[in-house]
């Protein structure tokens, strides 16, 4: 994590104009929380020896740095992340993934997602990768991998503006939740790209 | 590139010492020079379809931002990077490199790579990741793509502080030059790492 608790870049339109009713904290937030356990999984992956996969830092456009205070940066923005916010290697192979929270418990938001990251997504497919977005419903308590093909051919045609959350659950697979690692999202990566 | 001409993060120690010779700039200039031709590379491998690799941003520790002034950062502090700079997919396979510049004509200094680098590199080795690094040796013109299993074998042993240029040249592969890519790396993975 690169900007401490509270601070985060701008979320495409979909999440800005979500409602908070929970008591607990603001979207941003569980957002947060959300990317904080695959934060924590990577890391158990890692020092399992199982993959080494990382977080994109959030891209900062600096304007201006003070060298009199030890190279302190003065003035910089937020950037959004042209790519996705992780990749990485798993047996050989590279994967490259989006992961999202929704407060929702009828459907997925297509604005959460941004063409750059659609098109990012299909070269990566393209070039033999493995490509998926990890759906985390919140309120629901459940998270999925969703193939990434699946995800860009509902975006080109788009027939919704949202996903509805039954045909995540149709199309995805479920992840396992635990203590460690947290959301064992490989397991569901072995079920969607390495079928028995 | 995250950051305007002249500013960039701390190099380790080795670079730094390095003394200015040359009436064209400072050695982190030329650092940036190397970076952003292998960012523009990369570039035209994406346009042409030939690969997917992408420049992971410089962590920035964020300690501030006035949300007053439209989410402006002004108070924060480049970070080291814990890996290494590039990764991405090419024929399937995940790519993972560092790439570094020098004005050695005679040594590469050990001290420009940084242990969890290497422990990184390691990593995805033994995850079947193809991992290099590219040197590019400023004033003899010349860039080496080198194996990151004959680089982290070398640092392990630490026969010496730096890897003697001669060396580079003897277990490297030569990058050819050219406009567009301006440094035809995957034409040495090829070689390096898929062998006919």
């Amino acid at each position: 994590m690169n900007y401490p608790k509270g601070v985060r870049p701008p979320e495409p339109e979909g999440r800005k104009k979500a409602i908070r009713i929970s008591p607990k904290g603001t979207e941003a937030n569980r957002g947060m929380d959300f990317e904080a356990d695959i934060n924590a999984s990577n890391e158990w992956y890692r020092s399992h020896d199982i993959a080494i996969v990382t977080k994109r830092p959030t891209p900062i456009n600096v304007v201006k740095v003070d060298y009199t205070k030890g190279a302190m940066i003065t003035h910089a923005y937020f950037e959004k992340q042209s790519t996705t916010d992780y990749n990485g290697v798993y047996k050989g192979r590279y994967l490259d993934f989006e992961a999202k929270s929704t407060r929702s418990r009828t459907s997925f938001p297509l604005a959460n997602i941004a063409p750059q990251q659609i098109e990012h997504l299909e070269g990566v497919m393209r070039h033999g990768g493995i490509a998926f977005f990890l759906i985390n419903c919140s309120l629901i308590g459940e998270t999925y991998l969703l193939p990434a093909d699946w995800i860009c051919r509902f975006y080109r045609e788009k027939p919704r503006k949202s996903i509805p959350i039954a045909e995540i659950k149709e199309h995805g697979f479920l992840l396992k939740e635990g203590l460690e690692p947290r959301y064992d999202y490989l397991k569901a990566v072995e079920e969607a790209f390495f079928p028995k």
